[in-house]
């Protein structure tokens, strides 16, 4: 298998952007990744989109996208996983290019959800129709439920769960692409309106629109360039059942642990090698379930070790430096690539304010679903 | 890169399936793939479909389908590209084997049309929306277009195009998984009721439900099966403009050519070398540009071509010997990959009373949109 690396990264602000239609973002990103890379081609497309369907009345974004970024001849297929759409664009480009068919291949997502569809329609449809979304569960109902079992089985309060939100818009607050760059506190998450309960509206992620995009190229190629030489040293998928209600125990996310050993095996990598994870926190619960699957910490203990500024910028392990989906914004199909974004620019050292020190190793998790589907990537900065 | 082989194939009827939602459709084709294969495991699955959110309010396929086939925790990604979904998905698990990284893959595709949505609705949706699909524009329309060019630029005649039309049901009349196995004739598809002038409902694909599997694996693994060594040659990919108005040539279909042209000059086979081929007959005038971009017949004569009955089952180059799209059946995300299924029982010799004689190296070749995508593989027998 060919080695393969990032070149080149570029994202949109996230957050409502009723100037720019669903082609003007993702052009906009894809444009400021193939500036940062440097090339003047790219041999193919992936870009990921959970339902421009439903809303924006677009399909075939693909062949729109290489269309209207003036590469209309290039292979093009969107991806789609749900909210982890982006990060499976990056797995599906990396083995273009591992199997040596392709040597840059731009990987990407983008959703526009401000245009006036019924979004929690929208996005119900990533849970099963059949048997949970005609009984009138939507995905607040779903992590409510993975919440209260988490406080019941693991005794996880109402404040640690808060306080993924505090840390997430206190990075966030650095990040100049985020749609909440706003700090808050723990008492405004707990008292902010009621959404489902225990989660409010502080505990979950926003509507956004935007677009990111990540440059694949093959080692070789990518050591001609100018930019810091960063390896993509893993990539690990998995799935779980689409209904809550068929899984063993509704606290773990079985995909995030399998897609992260998956990552880890082909990496040779162990959890407290990981510098900084982007992570998907849809739900402040989601985070703490996730960096417990991720390995960061035993399951069960994500609370508390959240709750000590484990996982803040200055921490053990940075978690979500960008301010994650909280702050940062979540534009479903855009996330996976996003993170990607971030962790590249924490790799290179360009992160600024957000900066993880020594940052060399970075990992990212994007979700689709209430976990059923999971997308982990690991990154590391080449010497 | 690793070759890639063809272990085993299954599909559904194709028609309207009252009785069977999405997922008991996908699942149906995926177990008769495996059953086929003799293989009691996949690593991975891609599953094309095109918009199962607008028409069955249901996004998030590939979990899903891992989930209903009882391999809910291996990697499953939804690939999308209007109506070459399932071609798509081909492709991209031939990658994910090509680079090493797994040995076994189901892909397929799948869509269920006859739930009660507005199918012509959420066809336009692969369409450009903003230039075309507002203005009032949709498929049987856009395909009038190009027919009304080239019988301007050719002197393609009515009587050529309703050929197609009559050929392909003549072969699906062979084939007991096709939704319409009638003979027609020239004066029905005449005199049928008109869509789109020049094409008449007889020159248009139906609307249908179904799904298609295949099972690839790495030739390692096929050559210790006991179905007949299918390897595949060449993979082919291409896009152009989105909308109709912005292209050179509205009479030429350039994402066919292109994605011909690369799967070929992989395969390292030329066009007279193809046995039969499975062609995107979505309409009648389809597979006449098709079979000249494919480089059947010179540009212009995919008419004559047709009225000579150079593509039919007897003839120079059998073309669509399934029925294709119009005889078969149309569910859009699931017909490139029933279309490589069909080439694989040529290919295995076990088409019934629709067998090409001779047949070692079959094509196939799957459209989105109005050609804005196009998706091609070559398959060979092997000794």
């Amino acid at each position: 298998m060919r080695e393969v690396a990032v070149i080149g990264v570029g994202m949109t602000k996230f957050g409502e952007l009723w100037a720019q239609s669903l082609r003007d973002i993702f052009v906009e990103a894809a444009l400021k990744a193939i500036d940062d890379a440097h090339v003047d081609r790219v041999d193919s497309m992936y870009v990921g989109s959970m339902t421009p369907g439903l809303f924006v009345g677009q399909e075939h974004i693909g062949a729109l996208m290489a269309d209207y970024l003036g590469t209309s001849s290039i292979p093009a297929v969107r991806v789609e996983s749900a909210c982890c759409s982006g990060g499976m664009a990056v797995r599906l480009g990396f083995f273009e290019i591992a199997s040596g068919h392709s040597d840059i291949v731009l990987v990407g997502g983008v959703e526009k959800m401000s245009d006036g569809a019924d979004v929690t329609y929208a996005l119900a449809t990533a849970a099963d129709q059949e048997y949970e979304v005609y009984h009138g569960v939507t995905f607040p109902g779903l992590y409510a439920m993975i919440a209260r079992a988490h406080m019941h089985e693991y005794g996880t309060t109402r404040k640690q769960l808060a306080m993924v939100s505090v840390k997430n818009h206190h990075n966030g607050s650095f990040n100049p692409n985020a749609q909440f760059p706003s700090e808050i506190t723990v008492e405004q998450v707990i008292n902010a309106t009621m959404v489902a309960d225990p989660l409010t509206v502080l505990d979950s992620s926003p509507v956004s629109d935007g677009a990111a995009c990540v440059i694949l190229a093959s080692m070789d190629v990518a050591k001609k360039m100018q930019n810091p030489l960063i390896k993509i040293l893993g990539t690990g998928a998995a799935t779980d059942t689409l209904a809550l209600h068929t899984r063993e125990d509704i606290a773990t996310l079985k995909a995030v642990k399998l897609s992260a050993k998956a990552a880890y095996d082909m990496a040779k990598v162990m959890p407290s090698d990981i510098n900084l994870a982007e992570v998907h926190d849809c739900f402040s619960i989601a985070e703490i379930c996730i960096i417990e699957e991720l390995g960061f910490v035993d399951k069960g203990k994500g609370g508390p070790f959240t709750e000590q500024g484990r996982t803040a910028l200055e921490g053990l392990i940075p978690v979500n430096p960008s301010g994650g989906l909280k702050s940062k914004g979540h534009p479903v199909g855009a996330t996976g690539a996003a993170q990607a974004v971030e962790v590249v620019e924490q790799l290179r050292g360009a992160a600024g304010k957000r900066q993880v020190k020594n940052a060399r190793i970075g990992m990212t998790q994007n979700m689709g679903g209430s976990g059923a589907s999971s997308v982990v990537h690991i990154f590391a900065l080449q010497k």
